[in-house]
């Protein structure tokens, strides 16, 4: 549950916007805020049964926008590469021997590579 | 026009699967085909008009989408960014002197303020 409570906040921060006011509402309740259903009920004045609709709906419709578009999945990856990228290039300061000149070319070409390969997956075109 | 034609092809790009069917191959005909609109009445057989309203329509949903989310925007910061790290890196990578010290250490922590600017555009919470 607290898997897909993640996921259901990760997905509203791309396509939040998209939802309706009050699915907003319950979804910052429940993901950002972290409510409990009862907790959500009493604070929106509706019934239990309709905070877990509304986030039911709210979830089908954020997947059903991860679905046509892949933009969350496109950042995850772009995110997952710049962070290989600035541990590298930290590894890389740090070296001390940074004369050594293979291994410095070696994790260099690490960095080239895979700003390539992130830069591949933003391609407009 | 030129520059209308690829910012609706890059936004297409984005949010084209939110379109409509007939939506979709209009905008592929206009932008990614290249077709004039005298073209694209023929081939889908509709008046020019017809073609003409369908891509303002498009265009307004793509932008309103874009207007919503950002994501496009957000990419394009993270694409120039990423371009940014890979040409450092390849300076870095060509520096024949690559032993002198205070020059790589300079531009690494370039490769590094970016990569860390461009993580911070693309953090999730």
């Amino acid at each position: 549950m607290i898997e897909k409570k993640i996921r259901i906040g990760n997905l509203y921060d791309f396509y939040g916007e998209l939802l309706t006011h009050k699915q907003k509402s319950v979804i910052e309740l429940f993901c950002i805020q972290d409510f409990t259903l009862a907790e959500i009920s009493e604070e929106l004045k509706i019934s239990r049964q309709a905070a877990f609709d509304s986030i039911k709906r709210s979830e089908k419709t954020l997947e059903n926008y991860e679905n046509k578009l892949g933009l969350y999945e496109k950042f995850t990856n772009t995110r997952e590469g710049i962070e290989f990228i600035l541990n590298r290039a930290n590894d890389l300061r740090k070296h001390d021997n940074i004369i050594e000149k293979i291994e410095t070319c070696k994790i260099l070409d690490e960095i080239i590579d895979m700003a390539n390969s992130v830069l591949t997956q933003n391609q407009e075109d």
